[in-house]
């Protein structure tokens, strides 16, 4: 079951760099850890915003909550949840 | 290169189902060309409204504008579009 | 799985009050199916607004969306979607 | 009679670990309490958000605000408060 | 138990003058019975608005809203409901 | 002359207890006297929030004015004014 | 006593040009006799907007209500009245 | 050339009272200075805010600019700009 | 003196292919006799939208307003303008 | 290939004046380079705000992504990006 999430984050400014970059290194490691499983299907940058559009791919609601609020940045994080389901023109097998 | 784009579609209630139907069935063949020709990478219904997210992939703003100007719903749709760009944490190849 | 759904109902000021009514029957009917099955769980009007907010129980995001778009009121409806889970404060064994 | 109450919480980054535990575990037995009684009827959280929608039934509207501004976690949070009625398609009885 | 209510008219510019007094005549009727009863307690018109601000006192949710849906203006209205309650400074008896 | 106002207090929640009980009394004694006076016809609570509706009944704008930014809690305050005028369906005296 | 008031005038795009031009008509001579009485004290263009910025020196919110509902153009504009009071930077005695 | 300017203060809470004195009075002086010289025509608070909508006559978009990144108040203001132009119905020969 | 303009179209979608292609044309004239003549800038296309952003070279507000009320498309656009000045940064000589 | 670019700038107005200006010295020098080697076509001041208008003419989404996030002022920075492409009715040659 596919779900769009919009997430744009907010970092303060005078946060010191090794907590932010420590921060960030966690970010990285724990999606990509999710990309390989399959649960998060693509992320994509916004040109010029810190934000990103993603798709995860998850069983129910709950699972994609427990994924988003154990991300390192979730509480700097502004996070919006659109659920999706399979357009009648997709060719794509796996666009469900 | 990728962009996100939002359609959101509002027929008026009072179009006769015939011309509904045409105009419908001519926009599904239109977006599976699209999808057949890799330029429209994805598109998903979002649950409960009459709206699409898609991802395109396209060589330039100016062949993305004539994608979209050409839909067959295009009078009828108000659409917004996101440029994308590769997100550092992405492990996929093709979603840049 | 459980969502909310908030749907503000439109009709046209001139529509036939014949027309109009037939509509509603077909929609409550409609709905009273649902909620007999257990798939509509709830259902209240927003004091002084043509207006509901309803908890649906459904198995996807796609049950949800071929329910929200079977509404004989659908074509007049403005809808929104909030994907539910499991408040951890919650005492209720179905409020899931 | 029923309100429909949303809440969204928002403690500052850098309040630390121990306070925040100790609001949310009063603001939980205090929810908790609330259920028990039958006030708070239902309480589910939005889908990656740290917010919830909420259904209470009480006498008046001065009990829901005194209920509400009891919370632990009222000088973090946005609420915003909508009356309910009974919806001519309920078939719940106590929907009302 | 008190509520605060803002009602916007928007009637059709080409709504013919005789069908738009008919409404306005049993609106007023239908208002002052209202306020005679007490039940709704004052209404001001917003200086250089088709809109008023009113304060209703009824027993419950549901009956502002059979109020609300009953005003023969009511197709015609965007209405907001804001339930109210004793203001602590406040030192009139009856501003509960 | 009426005006319809809203205020929206929101004090920093690390303001130490007694410098906001401090401004709060004030703020009461304020508010009281001018009630007594006639001068601020009703003020009540919004049910779940830090903020209230009030009527006042003043001889101009700048008598207005006046009164909001003397208000102890003013610099903690958002505030927005309407005009009223007497509504034609009115059959209160003293609406005006 | 001043207000400050937004015009914003939406006709019909097919409403035909003699009834257009006779509502103009009306609405400036309207306007000037106001201008001249010192009741419409300014009124200018937004460029590239068929809306105004206007002020009034008027005795009352009724007065100013009643001018306003007076517009030949009023049932085709969405107004907006700011109530203003002299700045005590002002230097202009008449900016009362 | 006029222009509309609309400007609203936000004077931090904690700032302490002789600075923000300071800055108020060199802003006075800076205003009063500029009506003398008929580049900044009138200013008028908006009843209950601290915010005011003032009307400069200037040469052009570069001085307006620089006058109003020079208020003393600039780094604490928000400032909207509307450019004017003469209404075809003003009676007054300088409101062009 | 530059203006940033962006202008919304929105044809009616029941205008006659003629009527709509006679005032595109009559745009397009319009529009290039003033991009000749320097009045008009620069004019871009907003990728997927009726919609464009245009850069105005003229010698007052008044100007400017009565170019963009003579567009032939006048009565079908949102038009919303934006005086601009020379950025401190800039290095185009013709960028003032 | 262009895209239009808003940026509003927001200092803390508690930054000290040396590592301001260092930021501003160094923002300006980088802004500098990309209009001299033509990636940042222009950029244009909007009157009375911290906030510019800018064309970019760059190769793809990424190009105008690390562009935008290597601005000495980003971490301060709302950005808004919209793609542009060659408007129809545009006689210059590099306006695509």
């Amino acid at each position: 079951m596919l779900f769009h999430v919009r997430m744009d984050v907010n970092l303060p400014v005078d946060m010191p760099a090794d907590i932010a970059n420590d921060i960030k290194t966690r970010e990285k490691a724990y999606s990509q850890d999710l990309q390989r499983s399959g649960k998060w299907r693509h992320i994509w940058r916004l040109a010029g915003e810190y934000a990103n559009y993603s798709i995860f791919d998850v069983e129910s609601n709950a699972e994609l909550h427990d994924i988003l609020v154990g991300l390192p940045l979730f509480p700097y994080m502004k996070i919006s949840v659109t659920p999706l389901c399979r357009h009648p023109s997709s060719i794509r097998d796996d666009d469900i």
